[in-house]
């Protein structure tokens, strides 16, 4: 598929919406909505209604005016082929299939997208779906999705993209990353992938410019060579993560009622991901660190050589239980860094890695420690107690500052807690300062930036 | 050790404060203003003052009326010598050492540690600490922790107690429950662990009314013999989670200059821990699962068939590879059940586990859902995507009650997000059904839950 296919999914003039509505809880209504932010023309379809939210509605397709660049359809799966005939006819080239009840919902669903396929083939239709969310698109405003934005809170611009089997995946990286203050550049649910498949979205945003970086989730691929290709030349250009999802036997069986096709063997994706260049991610936590270290992290991490500041040892401990299974070493603070942390610092602060700057550490302390002892580093992990009665508000910025002047990767650790620490974690987050919930996730955020930058240079 | 002797430390009738201050950011401030929750008297100890908030203010221990169950120390550890002598001949018998600079400081520091274990031995004095939280109790508001509350928010009474040998994680645990709304009984840090250790403390809680189940964080144990007589004789009466920390080479470096202590082999701790009963938390994300998943789950889990029930398929998938791992089956739902689904879903719902009630699925749905398969399961994973527009916020009640009508426990999944779903997980912790943030969080929760109720029945 030419990757301008995709371009014109993404960068339409005129859309239509067949199912367009005003009813509450219906997805007509939900991407009426939400189509509002998008900078083109917009035709609500509906024959029950002659005006929605102001905007002139038609009965059909062919009574709008004009050529329609993508068309989303949204009414039930019975009403599809019918739909699908009038597009055909409107000389439509684009279709977004949202409707759920194809072949994740038996055979005859499965009979039905086999004799759409049949027809989008026939007439040189692209279809994205069907049981799809569509795509989202930050540079134009373009939101095909059937949640509302009250619901699931939308990201501002970004350099990530997320291709994504899955809706209800698509949409809770969408809003934990929005709820991070991380922008993304576009997003693409293929759902039951009855045409454009996750290595024609690779394609695409290989040579999108506004894309830095992608995050996929797979259930499965269309076609293993195909994707395989596809990664590799991404991988060769960008930050690729991918989370294969439906591992096992029972993952396969989920898989199979979802998005109705075969998981395959997880032995075999792993291969292909790390063959491709890509960076695998194990699971959704693991997932949702990754794109944040990917989204964030300004510096590349190119080698293993861990700094761990922090002023609550136990946290400590933990990142560095972590750092060994992710094959990070550890050396001990250099000599002459040590001599002046302690001139510096009280004699209960421990000064070799891990940095410890006990319940008494200070704001400037970190600032001290970060400037110090990371120049010796690849990347460190520093973790923030706020509870700690010496620590102020000022704090965030401050390690934000000595990171920022180090120029070296820095994942924080905080707890995501009450009123206090909520504030700071954004604070953080804004100075381009990952920030996670537990040191484990701190350390494996790095150790996928490291996997990612190694690729890059 | 007699358990009263750990008793007295819970439970003074008069507790002094050596080196109260109203200094912002000194523990000895913090701790004062921690103090005013103690249903006992306080006596504030600082020669520079004469009075400290209302209180008066004594220069020594010995100026202080009448008998002293408890002396909490915070005064700079190069004090802590004479403070002890001070406390021994004032008949103290009970002193929690928070200070640091000890042992976990260098040579020096241990030197002075062993000096002051020899002081307490000889005259009978039981401490806790150095480098110490000390403890707390919310049955009378003691609370020795040099963290302010308006940092550290305190859970409420609850059945949960926490052994720590780390501070921060200590504070850490707290935080995370006081910010579900779980209460806690009782809490120990015992830091260096000069005398009173780990097996002290679940000896002291496996006796303690108030305690229903415990949660230890250990880099070390003081004693192996006598650690796993006390954490067998605990788990064969109440759930027990421990966290071993300092597990390979680079933790147990991090260990040693935190509690001055070996870490010794983490497959003698694994083995001890498996032979006592209790269940091995693999680290900071899966304690606090553990401990949510034991303080909240009011069913015991009997067996490993789960149901796993979503409005959006990737999610399911997701727990159902964690699944696998944690070894449950994921049976069809039986066909009876299955016939009642059909008849009360749509077409496109899966009927099948795991249930997928599609971004269509209505807060009823998910009660008949939970209400038709759930009886025929041991345990379920209730996904609610919060984004879908045909769920309202009532759903959170809905799904409770059907859980708590069906009597079988029940993890909760939902992100972590903005002002929406914040408001739905605060509302589902109330109802007693526990909430984690991803899927393969809830289901681990589920494997603690399994763990112990299996020991228990």
């Amino acid at each position: 598929m030419p990757t301008n296919d995709l371009h014109d999914f993404f960068y339409p003039g005129t859309v239509a919406l067949i199912g367009a509505t005003d009813k509450p809880t219906k997805p007509g209504r939900a991407v009426l909505e939400n189509l509002a932010s998008f900078k083109g023309t917009v035709f609500p379809v509906n024959p029950k209604h002659t005006e929605l939210f102001g905007r002139r509605c038609y009965a059909t397709v062919k009574d709008i005016p004009g050529k329609i660049d993508l068309a989303i359809v949204v009414v039930p799966s019975t009403f599809a082929e019918q739909v699908m005939g009038e597009l055909r006819d409107k000389g439509v080239r684009r279709v977004i299939l949202v409707s759920a009840g194809f072949a994740e919902a038996g055979e005859e669903g499965a009979r039905l997208q086999q004799r759409i396929r049949e027809t989008a083939r026939q007439y040189g239709i692209r279809v994205i779906g069907p049981n799809a969310l569509g795509v989202f698109n930050s540079d134009n405003g373009l939101d095909s999705f059937f949640v509302s934005r009250e619901r699931v809170s939308r990201p501002g611009a970004g350099m990530l993209s997320i291709i994504a089997q899955s809706g209800a995946i698509t949409v809770i990286l969408m809003e934990a990353l929005a709820r991070d203050g991380i922008g993304i550049a576009k997003a693409i649910n293929y759902g039951n992938r009855l045409d454009v498949d996750d290595a024609d979205a690779l394609d695409y945003f290989a040579d999108d410019p506004k894309t830095g970086a992608v995050a996929v989730y797979l259930e499965s691929v269309a076609d293993g060579t195909k994707f395989l290709q596809a990664a590799k030349r991404f991988a060769s250009k960008k930050p690729l993560v991918i989370w294969k999802a439906g591992k096992h036997t029972l993952g396969a069986i989920a898989v199979s009622s979802h998005t109705a096709t075969l998981a395959g063997r997880y032995g075999l994706y792993q291969a292909a991901i790390r063959q491709s260049g890509a960076v695998e991610a194990y699971g959704f936590d693991h997932m949702i660190d990754a794109v944040k270290a990917v989204a964030l992290m300004d510096y590349p991490c190119t080698g293993n050589r861990l700094l761990i500041v922090t002023n609550g040892g136990g946290m400590a401990v933990a990142a560095a239980d972590q750092a060994e299974q992710e094959g990070f070493i550890m050396p001990r603070t250099p000599e002459a860094a040590r001599d002046r942390l302690r001139q510096a610092f009280p004699p209960f602060f421990v000064t070799n890695n891990p940095i410890d700057l006990t319940g008494s550490g200070k704001d400037e302390d970190y600032y001290t420690a970060i400037k110090e002892a990371l120049p010796h580093y690849d990347a460190a992990v520093i973790i923030l107690l706020m509870g700690a009665t010496t620590v102020t508000e000022r704090v965030t910025e401050i390690v934000a500052r000595a990171c920022h002047e180090v120029k070296k990767p820095v994942a924080c650790c905080m707890l995501q807690g009450l009123g206090y620490t909520r504030e700071a974690m954004s604070t953080l987050l804004k100075l381009r300062i990952p920030v996670y919930p537990s040191p484990e996730r701190a350390v494996r955020a790095l150790a996928v930036l490291r996997k990612t930058s190694c690729r890059r240079t």
